[in-house]
């Protein structure tokens, strides 16, 4: 199989680092912050390092608290309904995934935000004037995707930073397509809070996740239980990360996530980006070439991730990806990738898009298979029509 | 190191299963519906198999859903949150863990429920008469814990569940604690909805869990995102399980889970209970006849699990764990373990007492070892308060 889908889900796992993490955990024997003994302890402390690890590996200001989460979508709701109250307004955009859409509308049905997306322009950027417009004086967050899942492209994050740090307005990223691609500085960049996935770009297993948040913002708890802190309070206590940490974490997956980081210096990053979008680029200019085939977005290679979406006239996208996996064995996620926004926009729902993406095992020749794949696709389909 | 914290999470781990799950999970390659080539197809049947496997294991009555979860407290949290609207009474108990107390109490404090809790006997139980007491007219659902995670009683689950039946009143039980020792059978008790969790009896890793529920049952989604189903819809999916499960899901927890069921049929959960009681009953019968050690609870081994708290006079529980630590090499909790009410009730608040859990790799050395160190606790305190 040519696997081609890890902006749905990184393959194959970063296995070394796996495999430790599971040696690791199968030694523990305690739960973090669950006990006085001093197993239970020394547990606690690790965790406490590998929370250092990652505020260090985003580059998070002093101060910032990472609240571990089941996943990018679990941090995104702890996010949004931590932010949640009448009168109060969020900007976001229609590049989201239903991750952040999903919370937005519901939370709004119940009264207890309002919000606004802002549309991206023909090449899928934000563009930071444009969503200046959609300013109020209520504002307090604006939430945006790094990367978009669908198009690929990198959003303007440092310059929107500056621009909303100076009219006091929290910027929230969501950066499941970009942690472990694109170094990240929250401090730099003047993101107010970050959620990311372990098991995209960073190679990690699903069941892992984090939000990190500064002191600029403050959340309400929307999960409630055990912290093993504070038990007699029969609230959500209030410091960080127990107020936002309900329940025994996903040992194993902390450990996976701190094994993977370790293996993800930013040089490391930037030569896979590197190599990646090589890759990408190739793909980009033989599927631009192909007649009857349209391929979304702007692919500068500056400010782009590895993926890509395409359709092609007179075949439901569905449909290639079909030939594709049956007679060619390439795998790719085909259809609205959880962001139907974005396909609105595009003029590409409700059928949505072919979306190739590549990862740090895909191979030049992966690659050319797959180009090799559309062609004969593409032709068969126009001799099919002609006939 | 002596491990008598079972009841915190198990250890060891079912090793085998874990090391079963994590090969594999690296040879997967696909997210469970989110995708249509073959491979995310037959990982999506996959885990509808492990899903039916649940389902069987906790005996749920015809269209029950498994809904995953990061853990109890977060199946907990989407029963109760998915459950919530103003004027609906819930009833629970004293008994409860703050996965429930602090879902409920701070869901009250937002307007969107009321609730009451039923205390406990002496002995540690639940008098379904005396719940009965506290139904209204708008009461909808009881949640309560199978069994104690501070006295280790066993409530009287079957007997409830068909008073409750007969009022319409859905019975909701958190299995935490009982989940892979004691097997539940949901339609034949009764049980509208269940939540437990992977890394306890079961064995599995920390990060797993599920809420089932039956038909009997509707609630409202309380965690918003991605389902890979229905993606143009900007509201979570009503069909279940996609109602309940945003995001993509811990895949190694869930097959970890597969891997853990498949080794404890029923038989062998009642062996490992005759067995993990035998010792418990050591235990208590020692330690009730040290002197000033208060134990609590009714120790009737027809209705407990292997686990049992007590006091020592005239030494804080937290001084009596670190003693056990320090120079016995034994791991016990401490404290209030997450159920403030118990305490309040037993009049050992706010230290709480020492809890011994055993769990299916104790043996009697353990637990000979263990009487051997309260002992010589015992003697050096009422030395000390001699001279």
């Amino acid at each position: 199989m040519i696997y081609l889908d890890n902006a749905a889900t990184s393959y194959p796992k970063n296995e070394p680092a796996l495999r430790r993490a599971l040696e690791r955990y199968l030694a523990l024997g305690a739960s973090p912050g669950r006990g006085g003994y001093d197993r239970a302890v020394e547990t606690e402390e690790m965790v406490e390092k590998i929370r250092r690890k990652i505020l260090r590996f985003f580059g998070a200001p002093p101060g910032s608290h990472v609240c571990f989460s089941a996943n990018a979508t679990d941090a995104l709701n702890t996010l949004i309904q931590g932010l949640a109250e009448p009168e109060i307004h969020l900007l976001s955009t229609r590049l989201e995934h239903n991750s952040v859409l999903r919370p937005l509308h519901h939370i709004k049905r119940n009264g207890l935000l309002e919000f606004d997306l802002v549309d991206f322009n023909l090449q899928g950027f934000i563009e930071p004037k444009t969503m200046l417009q959609y300013l109020r004086p209520g504002t307090r967050a604006v939430i945006i995707n790094h990367a978009s899942n669908v198009l690929g492209t990198v959003q303007p994050i440092a310059a929107l930073g500056s621009l909303l740090r100076s009219r006091n307005i929290a910027l929230c990223v969501d950066a499941s397509q970009s942690a472990g691609l694109i170094p990240i500085h929250m401090e730099q960049e003047n993101i107010a809070a970050l959620a990311f996935t372990g098991h995209k770009s960073l190679g990690g297993p699903t069941g892992t996740g984090a939000l990190i948040i500064t002191p600029e913002l403050e959340l309400k708890p929307s999960r409630y239980g055990g912290t093993g802190v504070d038990s007699l309070n029969l609230y959500q206590p209030a410091p960080y990360p127990a107020r936002l940490e309900a329940g025994t974490q996903n040992m194993f997956g902390i450990l996976a996530l701190e094994e993977c980081l370790q293996t993800l210096p930013h040089q490391e990053q930037e030569r896979r980006l590197k190599k990646e979008l090589h890759l990408t680029k190739l793909l980009y200019e033989a599927l631009s070439a192909l007649p009857g085939v349209n391929v979304y977005g702007a692919h500068d290679m500056n400010r782009q991730v590895p993926l890509l979406s395409c359709t092609v006239d007179g075949m439901q996208s569905s449909d290639v990806g079909a030939v594709l996996d049956g007679d060619f064995d390439i795998a790719v996620r085909t259809g609205l990738q959880c962001a139907p926004l974005v396909h609105e926009t595009l003029g590409t729902s409700p059928y949505g898009t072919i979306r190739f993406s590549l990862g740090p095992h895909t191979t030049q020749q992966d690659v050319e298979a797959a180009i090799r794949a559309m062609r004969e696709i593409v032709t068969a389909c126009r001799q099919e029509h002609t006939v």
